[in-house]
């Protein structure tokens, strides 16, 4: 009864059950009462952590055949995931062909087309009808991933063409294969970036996309499945990088204290020396602050201004080159786009800013308030708008535009720009 | 010739060249070497700027079979584009039935998973054979927007289970389609959010999934493709938040100066009058920066230092949140593990910052800079940690907690503890 009624629950949902009231020996036992598809299926979708845990508690037995049924993507991450006394003593139960098959799939470096290809795809060969190959695709459906995508290759497994099984099904059974599969094909590269294979299943609006080696075979396919999480975990990252957290290999709440510490001291410390420059600044204009000591009341207001717009122009231009909106020769018209932006921005907050100083300061530091804010504001955007197009044209990620990078040069620029309008106004208007 | 080379090309492919090189009767003498399908694909993949200039230039007959030949729920977002006129121009030209279609599709707030669902599902009656089904399939195949997923409704429309094309091909087709069909159906309702209807087509790995209205009525389908498209413009929309910058309905390089300036300035404006409040604090202690005005050189690098731990902590907990990663529930659990992460990564910017101060300063200052230190990345971290959750919890959207936000918050907290710590210090201690 509990079989039949775990048969009806979806693998994510199990899944997500088992993972949040986790604990290795009923979760053992939950597993068992599913046939093994199911089983195989409900485990891809597991935390690693719990993938890893279940497997060392596993019978050697148990867990061949589990690698058995899984599919060769998932099954080439869990293997990746085991001590090597463990992988070993698996691959010595699986046949030669799936553990040539995993060996070559887990060969793949992380963040790679290759890490997240499955070999599970239906290739069909050139010469025959769309009859043999509907019949075929029916027989091999159970262990494809997918069979509403097949590759048609010559007999070196070289990719000649694409059918979707909609082409076939609508085709006559007597029509060729030839004569009305796609040539044109949108092929992956095993050592392509995942982003970018994510980026052309989203563009093309593919289930799937096969990925060739060099010299055009068949090596396997990326599904839209994968891709999807791909594109959160890219987003993930650089949400991350925009805050200076580093890469996390877990979600932030399995991630443990010292592994958190360690993606964000980095760019912390870097950042702590970054901000003495704003400090010197404060200290080269010393005597300005001594003798005018009202001016420190509009400091942190301005100079936080710089680093907000600078921030938001920053983030605008790193996430349009994420969605290729933003690509490198569009720098000039940007910038452009972000002045006449910036004068805007920075009139009004100077407006709403000389508005306040109106109530509670001497006069004569309106104008030099006012004045900064624009300059400040200027400033902050313009960095923000080119510090990404600068990154990329050097070869690094724009991501490292971050916000508090961007913030930690406006507030720089700020000190001084505050404070040498102020030094020059103070010197020009005679004292009270 | 240049049809049958058109044919071979995929549709994103020239609808990119058609957005870039755009020029309204160059794009109209293009689209028109085309079939009328392809034609209707091309277009659904332009820029909705030149969707519009294309179809205000169209004759409306011309653009009559366009809306014919386009998927229904890309004819719904380009309807919207329309001025009244043309629309009513239209709906004449068009038949009851997408007349309807096309004013239902329409209704739906943008947003919404009505505003993306299409209606051009597969759908089969409960009785019959898989025979019938395939059959069905078959011909319905080309109007619909995939048959890999079949919906099987009762007299009434309403949606009674599912069937992969892949349970089709695989069962016998004297089976009924009762027998095969899976019961238990995820299903969407028309007004729930979009993000929430791609993470579940995430969530379960699916091609598509129905919408059906409060009486199970099936009224449409949201695939794979459009979830993708989603995701795009939710981590988009909220990258854009994360640094204060509103909902830009374009691209940023589409977007105007204006447009971009209103996105912008009122966050901007909030920050100015927020950051008074870091101006109260340092007038505040305005005796004690005057009689010390050396502290002024570790202030830029205190407060920057809480505002960057602040937002690194904010922003890993709202992704952690638009991920599910994080739930409510959770937020004593991760304010306790950032407070041991905090502490650590205060005690280690101490220790950089002493380093520094060694060789510059009077050392009676060294001891008040570091626990300065510690104390404000401290309390910078809690608030980028609770922030999210108190947000959440009044039902605001946790993304508000920005970085920027965090840091004005931060840059307060940092001003009044390192000069009270400082005066505290500096009346302790005995002049020299
Ligand atoms: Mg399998
Ligand atoms: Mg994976
Ligand atoms: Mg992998
Ligand atoms: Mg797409
Ligand atoms: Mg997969
Ligand atoms: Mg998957
Ligand atoms: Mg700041
Ligand atoms: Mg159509
Ligand atoms: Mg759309
Ligand atoms: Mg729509
Ligand atoms: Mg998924
Ligand atoms: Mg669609
Ligand atoms: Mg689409």
């Amino acid at each position: 009864i509990l079989k039949a009624a775990l048969a009806e629950i979806p693998a994510a949902d199990i899944a997500e059950y088992i993972d949040q009231n986790f604990e290795v020996y009923s979760a053992l036992a939950l597993l068992d009462k599913m046939p093994s598809d199911q089983q195989a299926e409900v485990f891809g979708y597991l935390r690693p952590n719990n993938q890893e845990e279940l497997a060392s508690h596993m019978e050697v037995g148990v867990l061949a055949q589990l690698f058995r049924d899984m599919s060769s993507d998932e099954r080439a991450d869990v293997y990746a995931l085991l001590d090597v006394k463990l992988q070993d003593a698996v691959m010595r139960r699986l046949a030669k062909r799936e553990r040539e098959d995993l060996l070559r799939l887990a060969s793949y470096e992380e963040g790679t087309v290759g890490a997240v290809m499955t070999s599970d795809y239906a290739a069909i060969p050139l010469a025959g009808t769309v009859g043999d190959a509907l019949k075929r695709l029916r027989q091999s459906a159970p262990e494809k991933e997918t069979i509403y995508q097949t590759y048609v290759v010559d007999k070196d497994h070289r990719l000649q063409g694409v059918l979707s099984l909609r082409d076939i099904l609508t085709a006559a059974p007597s029509e060729t294969i030839e004569e009305i599969m796609t040539r044109d094909v949108v092929v992956l590269k095993p050592d392509m970036p995942q982003s970018e294979a994510a980026r052309i299943i989203s563009r093309y609006d593919l289930i799937a996309i096969p990925v060739v080696s060099d010299d055009d075979i068949l090596i396997g396919m990326v599904t839209f499945d994968d891709a999807m999480d791909v594109v959160e975990e890219e987003d993930t990252e650089s949400i991350h990088k925009s805050a200076t957290v580093g890469r996390l290999e877990s979600g932030i709440k399995d991630a443990s204290p010292f592994i958190i510490y360690r993606s964000r001291i980095n760019w912390l410390v870097l950042l702590v020396f970054a901000n003495i420059f704003s400090g010197l600044g404060m200290m080269y204009f010393e005597d300005t602050i001594a003798t005018n000591i009202a001016l420190l009341f509009f400091l942190p207001l301005l100079i936080a201004s710089g680093g907000n717009t600078g921030a938001q122009a920053a983030t605008l231009i790193v996430r349009g080159m994420a969605t290729n909106d933003v690509e490198k020769k569009d720098w000039l018209y940007m910038l452009g786009k972000e002045l006449l932006v910036s004068v805007g921005l920075g009139v009004t907050m100077a407006a709403a800013i000389s508005a306040v100083a109106f109530f509670r300061v001497d006069p004569v530091i309106i104008p030099i308030v006012a004045l900064s804010m624009v300059c400040i504001v200027l400033v902050g955007s313009l960095v923000g708008v080119l510090l990404p197009f600068i990154l990329k044209r050097v070869g690094w990620d724009p991501a490292v535009a971050s916000a508090p990078l961007v913030t930690t040069i406006a507030d720089a620029g700020g000190v001084l720009i505050y404070f040498g309008i102020a030094a020059s106004f103070l010197t020009l208007t005679p004292p009270a």
